[in-house]
């Protein structure tokens, strides 16, 4: 980068590494006109240049002020950076950006560089009304980095990419203290030689950092063996307008409330999360992922229970409800696992509708092969029938090309998207139902019927959550309006079902309006209490997590 | 009980059940004259009628109105019921009692049955400026229950044993919900013939709350293995004076900041724990406890730091220093333990003055199996020496005992006191030998001179507990400037060396001075923005966690 900080770049328009290669293979589009109808024409991204923004509402005395604090080249409102800070990577993010017409883009970019810099720009936001989106690696699916101004004279993405250092490593205690803005990557290409890792791997891994993780609360694909971003977190310091909250790090305490995970989730919403400690762990000598094929999806939910309760879970551990193990199989770029497990085999053994499950394992050898016996022999004891390494490695190669699909499948119009739950086992397939009918029966009533698909992802003994990916015909008129019934039926299902609106995307902007039905009254009603202690001026991401009104 | 509930009889003077057997065995008084000087005569309590109590505030009144709302039988302010409200299970406590001059005493009691009553409660008690002392098992050791009047007319404390029905046992989630109330034995006793358990075993077990352990964010003697209080609990309702907050059982969820684990550890500072959801386990079909010796403590503390790290913890995992494990084979009951482990044997394999290790496994016979195979070849690469099973069941036969013999100990003119921490691993050499040094210290200069022993009982990947026992000669006058300054000492030592305040114990009033060295300002504002809003008037608990001041 030309500030010389890691940031790696991501397409304006849609996700990732623009050098990245195609992933829809040429017979997926059959598929999905098959069962979604036909598709109309390509819809590619506009040029950058004809992207619409309103003219930067910062005056030139303020862009003084701020450049005062971080320096001239650290507060940008450049077409280019604007556009890039205009919006996180979810549905309603892509095709307002692709169509040149985002919901908004920040008056300017500010990037400090140090605490006393943060601290400045708290101050003098504070007092010139001046909105702040905390912006990590902007990778948010719920709005969380919409650049709402609120009541506020203007706003400003707040860029934490030069807040990237490692402050300290702690081989005896496994823990690592870093600023927020270092992205999950860059720690882990730190961790390596000293054969560690953090161990946390969301979808989003490429671009996170880690403030952001912390402060959504993230989860990542092997949280189940490593722990959620929660778990993981030993102290922190957010800055707030009125205040630091530095909490060094502790492997545990009885000092009070838990303040510590309080400031987790707390969405930008209260302040920055300028450094925070991580607890890491040994790299694995060994990773073995595989494959695993259940006949329905309730008996692998059974068999994921048990292993949960029993404590022999995966690292890694993921069960596909039919539907999505029917369309990932006819999406996958290479026929190879298709054909692998298709057709033939799975039929003859019964398991023809089935439910194709991943298990990971991570450790030392002993370890691994320790683990793997228990694991296996519960998947054996729920009719699983063991498919192998392939499928396993398959997942492993391909887990961060969902988003890249995403952007293809969105120019060939086909409105991808995904949500998500968790909820106590009791509830998991009633909910699993009603959540996926929900999305089905909204489609429906768009006349543009759909599909919808469900995996467990994260799985603990009290419950496992749900993640539901949905496909359909893009609307080519009202498209914002489409998704909006979607996402309300779905959230109304996920909420009368007693599953929480989100189990690691956060709250933003998109599930705000359901953050009291989950909280109740008394608990928005003690957030609230908090924001205006540590942002009186309600400088601090407006719009989202703690505002009412409905998404978009 | 007269009142159909389950809470068991306290002796008002002290710990525990009045038919306990005594358990200081005669030799013990001599190795204590031996090393803490001469004890003076015996100092047995008062009588309970000699116990001097300022006479209630309650007017006629407002104990009519309580009334109208408890029940008349449920508003008690007899001598009796003051005395058994007035204090904690902390020295302070005890010798103040003992004395017959406890620091003060609730105005009355009130037993509220339902959350309608506990809500007039509240609402009464906010209009009429009376505080209210949420009184759970009473055992709290930092002044927790302290019956505090701060700035209100009179002070009640709410006894919550009525509120305590199991609400739900979900056998598929594997949890349970309860009344705050519910003392843990009789949900051990529910949840036994069901083939589970909650596996909560503080010292203070066969007293203690649900509500009160999650108010205190407790952990118990088996936390290694089945988490503290905190990790247990997955939903709670918090009855505070402006709202309740009702949050559902859920395995985990990214909607915002973690209000869960804010309210855990709230000390009924913001309200009172009305209900809680609690993961429960199946009961273990075998437990083995078994002892080891570690030539040192540092060679003992890095084994445990072995299994925590590699993932090869026992369910309990306790580590006595060389002090301490000098003195309880001195203290011993039963001269057996201290015969086999004694002398020759291992003088001979050169472990004179090393470190008593438990190690306890509970779990199917396949578990115990596997976990204490690796377990226990951590502990023999660190030079550990296998001592069987005999001092493991001495020590779970025990494990109830302390508070038993601290007793005793007051009665013969010893001061006996415990507080405690936690730190990352890096830090826990030093801060072991800096405590202990600065607890002997001010012991010396009170001209009291007395041991400080230590164990690890709470072991993390990132660091561990230290438990401090100090032994000394009570004074014959001010014994609670005696207390203070060796609190004073060691508190400063723990902050100074970036422990935690209390890994277990809680705040308090005890600790309240040292919270905002812990949390700085920023994270002491955020919490009494919190209490503001949910205790305007400010009646909860009044002189604990969030006060001013200097403790007693």
């Amino acid at each position: 980068m030309a500030d010389g900080t890691a940031a790696p770049a991501m397409r304006w328009w849609g996700w990732g590494d623009p050098a990245h290669a195609r992933v829809l293979p040429a017979h997926a589009l059959g598929y999905l006109s098959e069962r979604l109808g036909a598709l109309g024409p390509a819809r590619p991204p506009v040029a950058l240049a004809h992207v619409r923004l309103e003219p930067s509402r910062l005056s030139a005395s303020m862009r003084g002020r701020l450049a005062d604090i971080v320096g001239e080249r650290h507060v940008r409102s450049d077409h280019g950076e604007r556009v890039a800070h205009a919006a996180g990577r979810g549905y309603v993010d892509l095709i307002t950006l692709r169509a040149g017409e985002p919901l908004g883009a920040p008056d300017a970019v500010v990037l400090p560089r140090s605490h006393e810099q943060l601290r400045a720009l708290l101050e003098l936001c504070s007092q010139s009304s001046l909105a702040l989106v905390p912006f990590g690696g902007g990778t948010s699916v719920v709005g969380g980095v919409a650049p709402l101004r609120g009541s506020h004279e203007a706003v400003l993405a707040l860029d934490t990419r030069r807040l990237c250092e490692i402050l300290e490593l702690d081989r005896e205690a496994m823990t690592v203290s870093v600023q927020g803005g270092l992205r999950a990557p860059a720690l882990e290409r730190h961790l390596a030689p000293h054969g560690l890792t953090l161990g946390h791997f969301p979808q989003s891994y490429e671009y996170v950092s880690l403030g952001g993780c912390a402060a959504t609360r993230s989860a990542g694909q092997a949280s189940t063996g490593y722990g959620t971003i929660a778990g993981m977190l030993l102290g922190l310091r957010l800055a707030a307008p009125t205040a630091d909250i530095d909490l060094p790090p502790l492997p545990a305490t009885a000092a009070g409330p838990g303040l510590r995970q309080l400031l987790v989730g707390s969405e930008g919403s209260l302040g920055v999360i300028e450094q925070l400690s991580l607890r890491v762990r040994a790299a694995p000598a060994e990773r073995v992922y595989e494959g695993f094929f259940f006949r329905e999806f309730s008996t692998g939910a059974q068999a994921l229970r048990a292993m949960a309760q029993e404590h022999a879970l995966p690292d890694v551990a993921r069960l596909s409800d039919e539907q999505e193990t029917q369309s990932s199989l006819a999406l996958a770029r290479s026929g190879q696992l298709k054909d692998r497990l298709g057709e033939t085999y799975l039929a003859l053994r019964g398991y023809r509708d089935g439910c194709l499950a991943i298990f990971g394992f991570e450790g030392s050898p002993q370890q691994v092969r320790a683990r793997r016996r228990h694991t296996l022999e519960l998947a054996r004891s729920y009719d699983g029938l063991a498919l192998g390494r392939a499928p396993g490695e398959a997942w492993r190669r391909s887990r961060f090309e969902g988003p890249y699909l995403r952007d293809e499948l969105l120019t060939h119009g086909v409105m991808v998207e995904t949500l998500e739950t968790a909820a106590q086992w009791s509830r998991v397939g009633t909910l699993h139902r009603e959540v996926g009918d929900a999305i089905e029966q909204a489609l429906r009533a768009c006349g543009t019927p759909g599909l919808a698909m469900c995996h467990i992802s994260h799985v603990y003994e009290s419950g496992a959550s749900l993640y539901f990916t949905f496909l359909a015909r893009r609307r080519q008129t009202d498209e914002l309006g489409q998704w909006r019934a979607v996402k309300q039926a779905a959230s109304g299902a996920i909420i009368a079902g007693k599953g929480t609106i989100t189990h690691h995307h956060a709250i933003g902007r998109d599930h705000a309006p359901w953050l009291e039905r989950e909280l109740g009254s008394g608990g928005v009603a003690a957030l609230r209490a908090l924001k205006r202690e540590l942002d009186p001026a309600g400088i601090m991401n407006p719009g989202k997590l703690l505002a009412h009104g409905s998404p978009h």
